[in-house]
């Protein structure tokens, strides 16, 4: 590991979320809050500016960013991100514990939603936006948006990229990295002001406006009031408005981006956007099919379906009914729909949609070899034979996955008071959703959890969130090792 | 497919089941049942013979068998081994309906051990026999049995015993099959009188003793009496006995004839060995220190956890205690470990320790890949490096494991009452372990479940059993085009 690279690196980071704290001071200081709470922020700006100067104030001489640099860089950088994100909370007395600050934080970030908040009433206006901007700036990355302010610092900063925009493979839609960046970013930030402006214009207040788009556009969940959508006018559109704009923000943005240039035909080829129409469309009409004779009208309960699928697909977790009451099979797909996720290079977490595609096809692969031995069998994506490198990393990919999750189960179940709340605590957790089931579902919250697992669970929605390597190597003996060498 | 091959092997094991139902048939005798039951059994008995017969009365003349015939072979015999040993119980009237009596054949033969029936007092010792018989068969395998039996009909039935035995590699012990086969069946059955002997000594009836031994052997967990263990003067020592029975039968059986050569320090070699009672250990040791201060001795925690362990991991069934009851965390080590199951070669069901290990391993290698790029990491077992194939089908069986398992949970989720039980269904069954929680807990039954999910359950346990390709290749478009073309 190159200490200097990566301190660099990670002082870049700093400095850039003091820019975006400044953002929720500015909000302290539109709705005149106490000088508490805006010396809250603004303590926070300045100390991450100290920190994050000392930090890049020179550049490497050797400046050239190694795979394993920019892969630690960002598990720690996401680390440092949720740890300082969580200080003004801690300073202005809303959530007075850092562990508890670091859990919401975190689960910001990673577009969880998952909250540690009994009572979101006891927030002030500015601390309400920070929550809710963390999914925004989350969804797309924190190191994808360096690299679209920064100016083009080589083609190294694709380790960066990499590490953080989620999926099996990583295609850079321009040559230059910043332009990709900033392409995805203009595209991103455009939706999501679209998305905030229907809602202003259903009568939705600005402010929850911005709010429920920043949570939204990045899959991430964070109610605005504790009531949810219950108390807006024209809460039927403003609820159809979310689930189409979820179901948006759940495709890979390199799709969009093919819209721009005008090869929409391009984008029904892509395999994994099908295929994710294709489980919306289909699980929907299951369960509308197992819903039939419930009592509600065919649109309430389209509207309550569509909107369940499309939250729990995108992980976002934004909830407008209880799907608890609804028969076994439906709750079965919606399981195996928080398992799926999103697309790769979405903003949704989960396994993504073209992993699941894969194993699918490595399945029937493996079946069809058995049943024909000497035939050659490869399986395709998108039209292409899938490299065999690829089908391994992918199908390995699911055993890390199995693995990690099994670790922090067992942490977990040394806490919780039933297995199903133990098990939907990490599956909501670890893919990014949000709420689970029992002690830690839609009504509930996580707070009643110890510190350290806090900690684990905060830990593991940045794991999910950065699809694990990053934050393994981060902990990995050598790592640690060469990190205590370098410092001596 | 050989359409010929296929109906002589299918004659000859349905010749072998006429003869293992002789047994049942001999025990209506001793205990001087009635004419009705009597018949019961001895018309399938000529039955059998008739249509094996009548299938196998002339080999085909260019007699070969080919991978896939055996597969299909294996398949189609297990369902008709199933279907076949149920017809006493529907004529009997013992249990009137055949897709009740084909579930609870086919948990016997599977070894799985789950049942339909409500109260075990209404069979006659017959079909008590028959129903604990088939789990010692089942156990080693009908078809390996069949092998055992015949004079050797050449190298070509490896692919038959490869499709019964479970585990990624299948070695033979010695360069004749027929061979291999006696060798283990021998160990088998000795192990097997040993320990029906030793519950004699503990003044076990002789009939419960035969019976316990079965289960024990097969790793079946049928059980005897409404009552279970708590009705023998030395239930603890029973108790003991039968647990570590289940531990010893879950070991690979290539390994015990390693021993008998009287190479045992190679037995210590064997990596899924190690593993195997490593893990029996340590998570022994993690559920008692879990339980410390529940008010129970050292020695009665010791023996209801070792004895859970070892009938969980070797998916045999037998209960002595509610686990419900335990700290969530020991919940949580027993749920992980009815999926990882036995040894590769043993009669438990699972996933298999060898798998595991495999999947743990190609894990810890493609994390190493990330951290050292440059570097070529081959994972190794039992201290040989791991052919590239193997661990690509080890990790497929794992895609397709899943697959199948998703669409057993959807078909019996159309009916479950809520999701544990759902979802325990399917892993108590495709598992071959015996009961699950909720409404298919230990205290429970299946009986509940409609005719159709009951036939799901039963090929899921089956294609449990046959480690699901067999299964797969039998259902498959290209089989049953196959069939239904030559019998044209």
């Amino acid at each position: 590991m190159q200490r200097k690279v990566v301190r660099f690196l990670i002082g870049k980071i700093l400095q850039v979320e003091a820019l975006l704290l400044m953002l929720p001071f500015i909000v302290s200081v539109i709705y005149r809050e106490s000088w508490h709470q805006m010396l809250s922020y603004g303590s926070v700006v300045l100390l991450l500016l100290a920190i994050g100067t000392l930090f890049s104030y020179k550049q490497p001489k050797h400046f050239k960013i190694l795979a394993k640099d920019g892969v630690i860089t960002v598990a720690l950088g996401w680390i440092l991100l949720s740890f300082f994100g969580a200080l003004p909370f801690v300073f202005s007395g809303e959530i007075p514990n850092i562990f508890d600050a670091f859990f919401e934080v975190s689960s910001g970030f990673t577009t969880t939603g998952s909250s540690i908040l009994v009572d979101l009433s006891i927030l002030q206006h500015s601390s309400l936006f920070w929550r809710s901007f963390t999914h925004l700036i989350g969804g797309m990355g924190v190191l994808v948006f360096t690299l679209a302010i920064l100016p083009d610092s080589g083609s190294d900063s694709v380790q960066l990229m990499r590490a953080e925009v989620p999926g099996p493979v990583f295609g850079k839609l321009v040559s230059k990295l910043s332009k990709t960046a900033r392409i995805l970013y203009g595209i991103y930030l455009v939706m999501a002001a679209i998305l905030a402006f229907i809602l202003v214009v259903l009568k939705v207040p600005l402010f929850d406006a911005i709010l429920i788009a920043c949570g939204t556009a990045g899959t991430g969940g964070f109610a605005v009031h504790n009531a949810g959508f219950s108390l807006y006018d024209n809460q039927v559109l403003v609820e159809w408005v979310v689930a189409v704009g979820m179901m948006l923000f759940g495709i890979n943005f390199n799709l969009y981006y093919l819209c721009l240039l005008g090869k929409v035909r391009e984008v029904w080829k892509d395999e994994e956007f099908r295929y994710y129409i294709g489980i919306i469309v289909v699980v929907t009409a299951m369960i509308m099919f197992a819903l039939v004779g419930n009592g509600d009208t065919f649109m309430t309960n389209l509207r309550y379906v569509f909107f369940t699928v499309s939250s729990l697909m995108t992980t976002t977790g934004f909830g407008v009914c209880d799907f608890g009451e609804w028969p076994v099979v439906a709750q079965t797909l919606l399981v195996l729909l928080m398992f799926c996720g999103g697309s790769a290079g979405s903003t949704a977490g989960g396994l993504k949609v073209s992993r699941v595609v894969i194993f699918f096809k490595s399945a029937l692969a493996e079946f069809k070899r058995m049943a024909h031995p000497r035939r050659v069998i490869v399986p395709k994506m998108s039209g292409k034979a899938l490299p065999k490198d690829v089908e391994m990393k992918v199908t390995n990919y699911l055993l890390v996955y199995i693995f990690v999750f099994i670790m922090i189960l067992f942490s977990v179940s040394c806490e919780a008071n039933d297995f199903t709340t133990a098990f939907t605590s990490v599956a909501a957790t670890f893919n990014n959703i949000g709420p689970g089931l029992g002690d830690v579902g839609p009504l509930a919250n996580y707070s009643w959890y110890s510190n350290w697992n806090k900690f684990v669970l905060s830990i593991g929605m940045i794991a999910g969130r950065l699809e694990i390597f990053p934050i393994l190597l981060l902990f990995s003996p050598v790592t640690l090792k060469s990190f205590v060498k370098s410092s001596r």
